[in-house]
């Protein structure tokens, strides 16, 4: 066999159905797309490479799926911390965005992102946020694959009027990026209460038509429930229920507050659960029962929410996060297990983007989209089991080469394609300025 | 005023009793301790130093105090995860000590830990283990600060035989390290599960006259209430209670199952706790209820546990949790605010080991125990609050220089006594060994 680049490496986790931990295994790809996983010893019998990468004592990986972010609010980390809820958005968040956000922000505050994501192993990203076209944009130029959130709030922004005049900048944007090669968007009703039903019915016979995901925040607080109950008369979930959202192409962000019913629901009707820990305990949201819902069935993928509420977009922190909460809230050792939290940052976010046939596993046929992190720093050392290693010691600086679509985007430490001092330079002035608005 | 070395930063962040956060800083060190910290402007004008450290773009921050470690216990990290507290203990930890754990064992996981502990900018340590005058020994070699415990438990192992030998060993080694710069002692009585009262009330009388700390698992899990109760007839905390253990010398780790009165009696008596929220929730224990305990006025400090329960031992990460899981748990986003976390993982930590008055600060006439982290990467730009930047969003890796009484044993981010490749290649020994066993 011939392929274009063949990396051997210490450990492969391709994240298949059984789980399996390689030891001393390659990874042979061509043509962007993985061509095979197999023993380095029978790779180096059987396939000519022309380039070929050895990396002793790395672990090689999917790429990390992010599947929910507002990447471009990169720029207020760490702007307004520690407050409740209700105060960081109103007297910091809403009035920042109302001054600030406008399409430099969201270019600057994207390629911030973009730079975080790569460097820790995100190769694929879930977004919503206001101007998402320059969201799109940064995010193919800089080699990213993307599934970028066309928004819809009831509200007026910088960013459209009305509704309908968000779906229809959406719609454009999904007319642009038809058939791109690593950008695909999806319908961002922000949530419940910012949505009116008639704009949700709207998105959701859309959705159905294009055959695209719906990304929406659902049941994060316990005042978001009160809230619905006083306005609607029903709880959120039902609502969406009613309205026929509840489906396969759902991917509900949060979900802190569920009762046993709309996890059975969930499961039954196959809609996706985005978990993002840190976010719920930063936000003090409440305590998603993770290990419930994998019990149930249901297909949960990670997400590190914006670094204004996170601080980071650290993916591999959020694993960790995930599979510690998760026990902690389950009373089990042995709930989430650290195989478990790689599947939700891998394979299960791929699926509820609807792009498993493509990224979240290292299989033949799949795009190769891989990450190598080198184990041998002191805090990754002794090795029994990868997986363990990888979930509960390794750190993001860990990354040493990330590939996209079997395009070198980090190489030995260093981006490829983003301009990292430029970038910083940006991020700098944008803080220097809201610094001072603040 | 002359000094030995002068560090410029652009923020420090001293732990003074305001919290202040000092933009464009210097600290003066000599002799070992800190002559001052005064604007940068000002020390350029006033101070003649023999070395100028010049750090654009970094924090300054006191040495991080681990309050609670099993340092050995690095050679087992991730040998056996995702598993009940009790097959975890009784079929994997406790037999693989019973088969390996001896002083070569102690002085190569202690050397693997005070290498990751350094590069993570933890300046002190407060270990429990066996054969604790090979972990001293390690220490002192290495110019770390440790308080060691002199381990006591009821039953034999390869260390001692019974209570009496235990404590006739510890007693030994203090006799072994009074006086010594960096390292000192404390009695480590296991867990009120583990020692039975007259070996629990000789530590007390031998503390007393002593003047040492008493570091002791405590409320660790529910099982472990439930067990006194039916031994005992009492809860642990009043079994020590009554033994006169609740006092200002007893550092209690763990505590995630306290009753209100539990905790006002840690307030009125001075007892301090010591929070290993990573360990709690991997090992599902409970969750300390931290909020409550820091509005009680009781002293808090932070600690990793050792590396197989939880798998590392940075403390940075550890303020993290302890400033998100505290959150999540009061239900309250402005618990726990970043500054309360990084209060525990330095000035509380030296509070609870008696040590406040020489460290966990940077104050004129404390020793010059300090870290430089670089801030300058995607990650943690921009930059509106340090404090917050420090928390919830930097990594150890961002660590350059560890200052110990004014000895730099990290710089430019290479320890300077320690052999990184020799220890690891011990620790690689360990690893097969083993795992191979497992």
């Amino acid at each position: 066999m011939h392929a274009e680049l063949l990396i051997h490496a210490s450990w492969v986790l391709p994240v298949d159905s059984d789980d399996r931990q390689l030891a001393d295994h390659a990874v042979a790809i061509g043509g962007g797309r993985i061509l095979a996983v197999l023993p380095s010893s029978e790779a180096r019998a059987s396939i000519a490479a022309r380039e070929v990468l050895e990396l002793p004592g790395h672990l090689l990986i999917p790429g990390l799926v992010n599947a929910h972010t507002h990447a471009a609010m990169s720029l207020m980390r760490g702007l307004a911390d520690d407050l409740p809820l209700m105060t960081w958005l109103h007297e910091h968040i809403w009035p920042a965005e109302g001054r600030w956000v406008d399409q430099g922000f969201v270019a600057d505050g994207t390629r911030l992102a973009l730079l975080e994501m790569l460097r820790g192993g995100v190769t694929c990203f879930h977004d919503m946020y206001f101007h998402p076209e320059v969201t799109a944009q940064a995010s193919a130029e800089a080699g990213m694959r993307a599934v970028i959130g066309m928004i819809v709030v009831d509200f007026p922004t910088g960013y459209a009027a009305n509704a309908d005049e968000y779906i229809a900048r959406g719609l454009a944007m999904h007319d642009a990026y038809r058939g791109h090669p690593l950008v695909r968007v999806a319908f961002a009703p922000h949530s419940p209460y910012a949505v009116s039903d008639e704009p949700l019915a709207r998105v959701r016979t859309l959705a159905d038509e294009l055959e695209l995901p719906i990304h929406i925040h659902l049941h994060e607080t316990r005042d978001e429930i009160q809230q619905s109950l006083r306005d609607h008369g029903e709880r959120p979930f039902s609502r969406l229920d009613r309205l026929g959202l509840i489906n396969p192409a759902l991917l509900a962000v949060h979900m802190t507050q569920l009762e046993e019913a709309e996890i059975a629901r969930l499961a039954e009707t196959g809609a996706h659960v985005v978990h993002c820990p840190e976010s719920n305990l930063k936000l003090a949201s409440g305590f998603c029962p993770l290990a419930q819902l994998l019990d149930a069935g249901v297909n949960v993928a990670l997400g590190t929410d914006g670094a204004a509420s996170n601080n980071d977009l650290d993916l591999l922190g959020e694993m960790r996060t995930a599979a510690l909460l998760g026990k902690g809230v389950a009373h089990s050792a042995s709930a989430v297990p650290a195989s478990a939290a790689l599947r939700m940052a891998t394979i299960n976010g791929a699926r509820a983007l609807g792009l498993d046939h493509e990224i979240g596993s290292l299989e033949p046929g799949k795009a190769a989209d891989l990450v190598a992190l080198d184990l041998r720093a002191p805090h990754t050392q002794p090795l029994y089991h990868p997986v363990s290693q990888l979930v509960y010691a390794a750190a993001r600086h860990q990354v040493r080469h990330v590939w996209i679509q079997g395009e070198a985007l980090l190489r030995d430490g260093q981006p490829t394609r983003l301009d990292e001092r430029a970038i910083l330079d940006q991020a700098r002035g944008w803080g220097e300025r809201l610094g001072n608005f603040a």
